[in-house]
């Protein structure tokens, strides 16, 4: 797909969140580092307040579509092997396929799990209004140097498993400091969705986009 | 690049590596599943009795490069963020850039660390005489149906990091069993960089690649 043609489509996408008034958090990462388990844990946290959808990218199957579907979700399924080449990301023209099948008016908060791949999805705007990185603590202290595209275009990195840190050679303040040198501006949490740590400091940021996104309503003088 | 296009260059690849004796072995995973630190312990191990040269292709920096090249290995490092879009994976192109700066001639194996990226490296035939996939124990039990191009392409699977099991959820059983679904013919070793575990097994089979590409001279009748 050519770049000019996703940002238009993304830029539809972006109008069609506005006018039904929902805030649109893409969430990317590796393979593995736990996407779907972090968000099943903040979507069983977020339901009694918030109306969550989701659009779920993977290449095959719907292994991760059936297990955030069980939490009670409304889950719009994008398998890129049917009719996307196989691709190794979502682009904006695969999010706008995904929105007739999502009651956006019914909706304050649309979560789209990327295809699980540290590179390309990064290059994709889709319309969205906040990126979210899961980076798991198995994966090393260099990798914000290795895929820096990906690190920078990040608001938020939720540094996941650290339940594992004990078991690991994995220096997280490294890592942390070396998200910093290529992200600056990226708040970072330290999450676990065995032990629960860090879900509720993750909930909150997801408040606080839907927050922020709410249209609040012009004032105007009345009739008199 | 077109595909056709990548399949010309890596039959060009093919020749030259024939003509210098020479096996090559591609070597993919996500990011952060071990391949450096494997590739570290294995040459260490196999220095004594094979030429072993690499390429190693990172979108950017010289951190991996530089890792190996300290086993005593030459290395070729080709960054896809220099003149090559930043590209996602190794294609027959890139490597082929990187045959000028190896002395095949001098080599029994070249090994080719391939971009972290479980999709989009599969895609690319490079001239390689065989794949090996390195996959964490820590990415979970149901990849080999998510990524499914990836891992039929495999010859070989070394399932890593297995010191991290008793601190995991990961069913390794179920990990083998979906792989074999998916690809039958593919030799499975668990290994650990960290313990030692399988890596003379893996060494084992990178030998048997050399042997089996050796190339046996034709008898001929001499001269009578």
């Amino acid at each position: 797909m050519i770049l000019g043609e996703n940002e238009r489509t993304a830029d539809a996408n972006r109008s069609a969140f506005a006018a039904a008034g929902v805030a649109v958090v893409n969430v990317m990462s590796s393979p593995g580092a736990g996407k779907t388990t972090l968000l099943c844990e903040v979507f069983a946290r977020l339901a009694p307040e918030l109306r969550v959808g989701v659009i779920e990218g993977d290449i095959e199957t719907a292994i991760d579509a059936d297990r955030l579907a069980a939490t009670g979700v409304p889950v719009a399924l994008i398998n890129t092997a049917n009719g996307f080449g196989g691709e190794c990301h979502l682009d904006a023209t695969m999010v706008r396929s995904a929105l007739e099948r999502l009651a956006l008016d019914d909706l304050d908060l649309v979560v789209i799990e990327n295809v699980g791949n540290l590179v390309c999805p990064a290059e994709f705007d889709v319309g969205e209004t906040a990126r979210l990185i899961v980076y798991s603590v198995t994966e090393g202290e260099e990798k914000p140097y290795k895929y820096p595209v990906m690190f920078r275009s990040a608001d938020v990195v939720a540094i996941n498993k650290v339940d594992l840190l004990p078991h690991l050679d994995f220096d997280i303040d490294a890592f942390e400091s070396n998200l910093r040198g290529v992200n600056p501006a990226a708040a970072q949490l330290r999450t676990s969705a065995r032990t629960g740590d860090g879900i509720e400091a993750i909930c909150g940021w997801f408040r606080s986009v839907v927050e922020a996104h709410v249209q609040v309503p012009t004032p105007h003088d009345g009739d008199e």
